[in-house]
């Protein structure tokens, strides 16, 4: 089985279709695992079975997270993947609507990577995908395992 | 004045030099201060004559980190820019030629950004810094202020 390279955490399934496609197109065939709200986010990444933690060997390369999400918040998963030394170091791109600068600086003090607002435009949308693919996938490196 | 925009925290002219002309042939016309060692960024940064915060207002939107720099080294300058309340959420793209994965943990850990490994080819390098200044200067969002 590929090892995971992106997370997707995403509850809104039109925004999930637009950037899996979006990746399609500007030919990105990295393995993507799509995560639905918050709790799913969590138990993905730790495991939810406490058997070691298979799912953080060898990837994942980046996780682009949404704030508003179902059972558990956005933020709340960032604040638990940068407060852990397993998972501190795995890039986190939040992804979302809000231009609020309150959650601008919540998130980059709990140690987001990097703070995109969707743009409404459906090429804009586009674009900002094949960037941030192009970014974090192709020109930023990550710590090994 | 123009509010400085991006920070080049590096000791290399022929680094500085290809940066400031890739960034020129893609268009940037971002103002930009050129750093030449950890101590000169952190004078910069904090301000020298403790009268006030005048370098922190308005920007800058990111700044670029070379790791080797004389005087004071550049994971310093991060450990001290991520620790400060008042410039944590500055963006920092380390910027470097080690690809060591303990300077990769140690940074992101410090709370770099990202860790970008200077390409060794002319083109290559260009490219990257292209990358650099349309994600951090036109897609992603900081803090106001």
């Amino acid at each position: 089985m590929a090892t995971v390279e992106m997370l997707l955490v995403e509850d809104n399934p039109d925004d999930v279709e637009l950037t899996l496609r979006a990746l399609r197109k500007s030919n990105f065939t990295n393995p993507i695992r799509v995560l639905r709200d918050g709790a799913e986010a969590l138990d993905y990444i730790f495991g939810a079975d406490a058997a070691g933690d298979p799912n953080l060997t060898g990837g994942p390369i980046v996780m682009l997270l949404d704030l508003k999400l179902p059972r558990i918040g956005g933020i709340e998963v960032l604040r638990r993947v940068k407060s852990d030394p397993r998972t501190m170091t795995m890039p986190v791109v939040v992804m979302t609507s809000s231009r609020e600068d309150s959650d601008l600086r919540e998130t980059y003090k709990l140690g987001a990577n990097s703070y995109i607002v969707k743009p409404v435009d459906f090429d804009q949308f586009n674009k900002a995908v094949t960037e941030i693919g192009l970014y974090w996938l192709l020109i930023n490196q990550h710590p090994v395992g």
